[in-house]
């Protein structure tokens, strides 16, 4: 079949919209109708050449909701008319990593995803002229009206939910509140440090308050995100520039009795990592990285950081099991436990997709949605 | 009262058998007869001058066992007659370290602890000439014959119990075991790596054992070490000399399936700390750093290491409560489920303590016990 999609022809270059060619899906796939998709910053990453595992050309595009319309061979989990979510993190539940109820990090085809292609080592997507492969990303490809994802990977969501804002729930939000509730288990009366108070941030925030948190201390350089942050449930904002950017650890353990019991790096900044660890409370506190480093730096601290009882961690897609967990979160969503609706500054049609991606990148969006 | 002491007058200096003079106990405070003492690797460290917070003239020894004589004003938990283990780390039940039963790092006594000095902010080590303080260490100064104690710094042990076994517990036994048990929580079934084969290595190995473990892996430069860390548990042997010094991760990967579900650092060095972590299972591998690091120094690594989902931290005195677990470790001992007397290689009488840090400082013990 035919369909419109964004092509990513090259490495910083604005995307195409185009009429691309879509194979029927194979044993173990379906055909799904993208109804939304987020522009995340991971895509911008990866369109910029940075991306080591980027291929091109690709159809960008990770963070969607939409319907199966049909289904290969043997799928089971679905039918004609679910609704879904796209999972970039699938889950198979017969890997390794499924069976040891440890991680959400599901190797099941993670070889083939991470070289643009489905399970079966091909491209579902090609271009008449001049009739070649459009590579896969992230096992989604959420940037084109209609896609094909193995069964593993979608999540069977609820049809009374909007598909322009659950679609955020694909990455952004999962990642955030998963995080909370998944990778760090919160406990109730917990405090909380968030560094950096973009789009993930200020889903954490909203993750901490949800599960009850006391203090949700943020911080950010940008004073102007405190407002929005605080609508999420961030109760203190420290701003590294007033204490003194030397000064954040003390600034922080001051204002917690002694530090965090949990604290999410949402920046993607070594240095602040290190912060982040380290305004932990000793004995306990535990350090989530959730942001994303430049390839090639390093984080580091003294190893008595970790010997007086610091825990680091890390997060990824918020420790969410894509299938089990992504449709409670939309559930949190429609029960109003969590905010998505104040999150999507700008909704647009695809073809408006590349003023998405300048809005990201001159900081005047918090998430752009794109519906078809 | 008079006792015998070993003192260190000054850094580098042998340690001098002294008769010295030791104040009553006051209010919330023990009299023990010391029956029992290893010399630790942490003993040379302060001797050596290194430790910032080694105090000259004190009385050294942290790792002792014997009975109370004499308790001060207000002492309820134990009386005179009672067999006992110092703590070092100890265990208030009041503070809020202790409280949050999350972290056996009581903080109740931790300042006056680490100027050498009881509670009360005095010293009750004296020497009538010049007649000036003996500072105490670590809160215990087990290298006297007598010596006071806070009475939260006392664990009661059973009686049958022999003293010069048993207060290897009190630092080198439980610092192992305890990391394996308490700290990590090692499943059975689980793979275990540890680097650095020494007395605390050996303690590892024989926690994973008796938890269960499944491949329990030894890391060391010297193959001689093998053959005891085998009679303790080890199952596989890595020589970083044999496989290739930059190979050490993926030859432990390769042995484990993917990696280690469980990686302790016994050696206190900053590249072993990083290798492992790095040799842990991607999606859940918990490394846990022991050893003590060179002051300066500091632990690196990708965050990827992290976001993947492993996970690093620290454990000091094996994250066990002092009074609540350090007994139960007595009766492990006296049941047969670890072995100590193999580890204890030498004993002496307290005019040849120098020799015993001869015998550690030329790698020719695994522990020397002074007895009393």
């Amino acid at each position: 079949m035919k369909t419109r999609a964004a092509v990513a022809w090259e490495a910083n270059k604005p995307l195409s919209i185009e009429e691309v060619e879509l194979d029927s899906p194979k044993a173990g796939e379906v055909l799904v109708e993208i109804k939304a998709t987020g522009v995340c910053h991971t895509d911008a990453y990866t369109l910029s050449g940075l991306d080591s595992e980027g291929k091109f050309p690709c159809i960008l595009g990770h963070e969607g909701a939409g319907i199966v319309r049909e289904v290969g061979a043997g799928v089971t989990s679905v039918k004609a008319g679910d609704h879904i979510i796209p999972l970039y993190t699938p889950e198979c539940r017969q890997c390794k990593t499924c069976l040891s109820q440890r991680s959400n990090l599901c190797t099941a085809i993670r070889s083939t995803q991470g070289q643009g292609m489905m399970p079966d080592g091909t491209s579902r997507f090609s271009c008449d002229s001049p009739n070649k492969p459009l590579w896969h990303y992230m096992g989604c490809s959420t940037f084109s009206n209609f896609t094909v994802l193995p069964e593993i990977a979608v999540a069977k969501v609820r049809e009374d939910a909007p598909f322009d804002k659950i679609c955020y729930i694909g990455c952004g939000v999962t990642t955030g509140i998963g995080a909370v509730v998944y990778t760090a288990k919160v406990w109730p009366g917990a405090n909380v440090v968030v560094f950096g108070l973009g789009g993930i941030g200020l889903n954490v925030i909203q993750g901490a308050r949800m599960v009850g948190a006391d203090k949700i201390v943020g911080v950010d350089l940008n004073p102007a995100k405190a407002e929005m942050a605080k609508k999420f449930g961030m109760t203190h904002f420290v701003n590294p520039d007033e204490v003194g950017r030397d000064k954040v650890v003390q600034a922080i353990q001051d204002l917690t009795d002694g530090g965090a019991d949990f604290s999410f790096e949402c920046v993607g900044n070594v240095n602040t990592m290190r912060q982040a660890l380290e305004c932990c409370h000793r004995g306990w506190g535990t350090s989530v990285i959730i942001g994303v480093a430049p390839s090639g730096t390093e984080i580091s601290t003294r190893p008595f950081q970790l010997v007086t009882g610091r825990n680091w961690r890390g997060s990824a897609f918020g420790g969410a099991r894509g299938r089990t967990d992504v449709p409670k979160i939309v559930d949190w969503y429609m029960e109003g436990k969590i905010d998505i609706d104040s999150l999507i500054t700008h909704t647009m049609p695809l073809e408006q997709i590349n003023h998405a991606f300048d809005l990201m990148h001159e900081g005047k969006s918090i998430r752009s949605v794109v519906v078809y």
